[in-house]
C-alpha cells in the first residue's frame, strides 16, 4: 500500500480530493488529507474509503515532519509561499512532492540538492501553470515532428463565469482566490511582438489587450501575464517572432479595469484610517484631484479618467456602487483590500451558479512555404459551486500526476515540469476522457 | 572627556565631521569617524585633534560591540534601514543614538524600552527631516502664542543645483543618493487639502504639482511626500484644512519626469537581460505598445505619451540621449538602475559645480478676524563639492544636537524628533550663527 498525503482541502482541492475518493482503494493507494481547518477535509472525504481527514499546522514542526514521513508523496495545496517549506521536509526526508504553483526561484535553487537526493519535486501541474504546458507543448512537439517552424505562439486562459451564470456587466465572478484577481498585473508585463522585446507597465496593462472571438462563447479579451519570456526557451520556442501567455477575461472588463488602476483603488502599500468614518465615495473623492471639484462627483470622476459618463466602463464602475455612501468597513485595510471586499459582494459565485475555465492557445507556423494558424481551445463548464471548473482543472492534472508518481511512471528526478511526452501525454489522455478535452482548427493565413 | 562615534563618512557627513574637527578639542569631546571605507574616513579627519578614523564593518559584531562600547553617543549616518541594527547595540550597551533619517515603525518601536533604559534615540535631525521640523515648529509655537488659527500648512524642500552651476534643461544634478531620486514618490501620496483626503497613486504623482515663485530664485514647483498625514498630529495642527509636505524642483522637472514614470523607466522590479545587446533606444521601444509602430521612434514616443514632438518635457527627454544607440550596460539591471546610470553621467555635479538647498513652509492663519500668509524660507548655496549645501544642511545639525547631548542639556528620553522648543530653539540659533538662516515674509490674504 502507498501513502499519500494532501496537504491543503480548500476549494481548489475538491476534484483532486474526489479523484483519490474514487480510485484509493483500486489502487491500493491510502491518502492523508489534512487542513489547518480540518472540517474542511472531513467534509470532502466523507464516506470514502482508504482515506482520512486530519488537522495540520505547517508551523508544529514535529507534527508535520511525522505527517510527511509517513508517505510516499505531498501534493501541496497551500498558499504558494509555503511549498518550500514543504519542500524542506521532503528533501529532508526522502519523499516526492507535487504543486500547481509555479516555480519560483527558491525551488528551482533546490534542483540540483534534489535530483542527488533521488527526489522530485513536480511544479506546475494544475491549470494555469500545468494543463496549459501540457497542451502547448503536445501541439508544438507534433508540429516540430512534421518540420514546421512555428513563428507565434500565443496562449491565454481564464478562470470565468459560466454564460449561463453570467448576470453582471463585468461578465466575471469569483472562482478562484479575490485577492490575486485584485492585485493582477501589479509590476511590468514582458514578452516578445514581432522579434521585439515589449515591456507593458502596470498602469498600461489593461489598455493593451488582444481581443478574441470565440465561436459560441463571444467575445473576450487577453492582457499579458508578467513573465512570458522564460517560457520561449522552456517550450523550446526561440524560432518564436512572437511568443506572449496572458490572462483571458470577457470583453470590456479590461477596460473598465484600467480605470479602477489609473484611479487607484488596486493600491494595497498602505492603510487607509476608517476611524472617523469613511464612505465608498469619499474613498473615491480622494482619489480625484482636487483643482477638477466642478461638477457631481460622476462627472468629476468620468473627467478624470476621460470616458463619458454613460460610456460602458463608467457603467461598470458605477453597477459597483463606488459612487455610494456605504461605509467603508475594514479597518486599516488598504484600498485593494476595501475594493476586494465589494467585488467579493458584487462577484459571488451564487449557489446556483455555474464557472468556467476558457484556455485558447493561438499558433502560426509555415510548412512547405504554407502559412497556417492552428487555435487550440479548452472550454470547461463547473458542476457547481464546489465541483467547479476550476476545481477539476487545477485538481485532477495533479491527481494523474500523482497517481503516475506512485506507480514510478515518472522517471526525472529533481525540480520538474510536466513538459516532456513521458507526462504530459498520459495525462492529456486521462483528462480526455474525464471531459477536458481540447478542441483544435486549424486555417490558412493568408 | 566624553566619547562620540559617528558611523558613516560618506557625502552627507562632511560639514558633521567638519564641525567636530573645529571644536572637538575646545568641547573635550573625542571624536571617531568609522567607515567600511576607511580612506573617507582618514581624509574628512585629517590634521584634526581629538578625532581618529577607523575601518568598520557593521557585520563584525564583536568590533561594533567594542565600538559602541567605548563611546558615549553614536551617530549613525549609515543606510537608513541599519540604523534598527546599530540602535540594538546602543539599547545593549547604554549609549545614546542620533541620525538624520526617518523614524521607521521598527525605530519607533523601541520608545518603550528606550524609556525604560533612559536611552535617548534621537531621530529626523538632518534637513528633510530635520530641519524642516524645527523650522515649522518655531513658527507654529509662535503664531499658537499670539492666538493664531492656522488654516493651512504647506511644505515643501528641494536638493537641487545653485542657479549659476544650473546647466541642463532638468535644472537638477544629483547632490545626494541618486537611487532615491529614480525611486522617488513609488507607492501612493496622502495629504489633506481643504479638509478633505487626498491620495495622488504614483502615475499621477509628478503631474499633481504645486508650482512655487521664490522672488530672486525663479519658478519651481512641489510634488507631494508619500506621507504628509501623520505630521499633522505631531505638528499639533488639527485645525489646518490644508496640510501637505513635499519636494522641490525646479519649474518643468516634474512634467519631464512623469513621462519616464509612464513610459515605465522608473519601474525597479524586474531585470533586463542585455546578453545579446540592447541600447538605450531599444529599451524605450520596448515600452511603446506595438500597435503605435508608424513614423520615427521620436514621433511615436511623443504620440504615446501625448506630448508634442518639440514640448519641453520632449526636448528634456531627447536630452538624456533616451532615444540614442547607447549600449546599456549593467547586467541583470532594472530600467530603474539602468536610468540611474543614465542620469549619473547627465546630472554630474562637477568639479567647479555647486548645489544649492531650498526649503519654503506658506502658512495661512487667522488673528482676530483677518486671514494672513506666512512665508519662511530657507536658500543655502554649497561651498563646493564636498561642503555642498547638502552637507551642510545635514550634518549641522546634527553636530549642534550631538553637542547639545553630550552636554545633558536634552532630557528627553526614549524616540524623541526634533519638535520641542529646548532642542529646536538652541539648534535653529546656532544654525543661523552659520549662515543656515529662514528669512520670513508676512502678507494678507484678500
Amino acid at each position: 500500500m502507498q501513502h499519500l498525503l494532501i496537504l491543503g482541502a480548500g476549494r481548489s482541492a475538491s476534484s483532486l480530493i474526489q479523484y483519490w475518493c474514487d480510485h484509493a482503494a483500486a489502487l491500493e493507494v491510502f491518502v492523508t488529507v489534512a487542513d489547518p481547518q480540518v472540517e474542511l477535509a472531513i467534509a470532502k472525504t466523507q464516506g470514502c474509503l482508504h482515506t482520512k481527514a486530519l488537522s495540520f499546522e505547517l508551523e508544529n514542526q514535529e507534527e508535520t515532519r511525522a505527517l510527511v514521513a509517513a508517505n510516499d508523496l505531498v501534493i501541496s495545496m497551500l498558499p504558494a509561499h509555503l511549498h518550500v517549506q514543504v519542500a524542506m521536509y521532503c528533501l529532508a526526508l526522502g519523499k516526492n512532492l507535487l504543486t500547481a504553483s509555479y516555480a519560483s526561484a527558491e525551488i528551482k535553487a533546490l534542483h540540483e540538492v534534489a535530483k542527488a537526493k533521488g527526489i522530485l519535486i513536480m511544479m506546475e501541474c494544475g491549470l494555469d501553470p500545468g494543463i496549459d504546458h501540457m497542451s502547448a507543448m503536445k501541439v508544438i512537439h507534433e508540429l516540430k515532428a512534421k518540420n514546421a517552424a512555428i513563428t507565434s505562439f500565443k496562449s491565454y486562459c481564464g478562470g470565468l463565469v459560466a454564460p449561463e451564470s453570467d448576470s453582471n456587466p463585468w461578465h466575471y465572478k469569483f472562482s478562484w482566490n479575490p485577492r490575486n484577481v485584485i492585485l493582477a498585473g501589479q509590476g511590468t508585463a514582458q514578452y516578445l511582438e514581432n522579434n521585439t522585446l515589449k515591456y507593458i507597465p502596470y498602469p498600461q496593462l489593461f489598455l493593451r489587450t488582444t481581443p478574441f472571438e470565440l465561436p459560441g462563447l463571444g467575445n473576450f479579451e487577453g492582457y499579458a501575464n508578467r513573465d512570458s519570456l522564460s517560457y520561449i526557451s522552456l517550450y523550446g520556442l526561440e524560432s518564436c517572432q512572437t511568443f506572449v501567455r496572458g490572462t483571458l477575461r470577457g470583453a470590456g472588463y479590461c477596460e473598465a479595469w484600467a480605470q479602477l488602476v489609473k484611479l487607484g483603488l488596486t493600491d494595497d502599500s498602505f492603510s487607509i484610517d476608517i476611524s472617523k468614518g469613511m464612505t465608498c465615495k469619499q474613498l473615491v473623492q480622494a482619489f480625484l484631484p482636487a483643482s477638477n471639484a466642478e461638477g457631481t462627483l460622476q462627472s468629476q470622476l468620468a473627467n478624470y479618467l476621460t470616458i463619458e459618463e454613460t460610456s460602458e466602463p463608467m457603467q461598470k464602475l458605477l453597477w459597483l456602487n463606488l459612487l455610494s455612501d456605504t461605509p467603508l468597513e475594514l479597518p486599516n485595510a488598504s484600498p485593494a483590500q476595501h475594493l476586494q471586499h465589494l467585488l467579493e459582494q458584487k462577484w459571488k459565485l451564487e449557489a446556483a451558479d455555474k464557472d468556467m475555465i476558457v484556455m485558447v492557445h493561438a499558433f502560426e507556423y509555415s510548412l512547405q512555404g504554407v502559412s497556417k494558424k492552428l487555435v487550440s481551445r479548452l472550454q470547461i463548464i463547473g458542476d457547481d459551486q464546489v465541483y467547479t471548473a476550476m476545481a477539476k482543472t487545477v485538481g485532477l492534472p495533479l491527481a494523474i500526476v500523482s497517481k503516475m508518481i506512485l506507480a514510478g511512471q515518472i522517471k526525472q528526478k529533481g525540480v520538474v515540469l510536466p513538459i516532456t511526452e513521458d507526462i504530459y501525454i498520459p495525462v492529456l489522455e486521462e483528462l480526455a476522457i474525464l471531459g477536458i478535452r481540447f478542441i483544435e482548427n486549424e486555417s490558412l493565413i493568408n
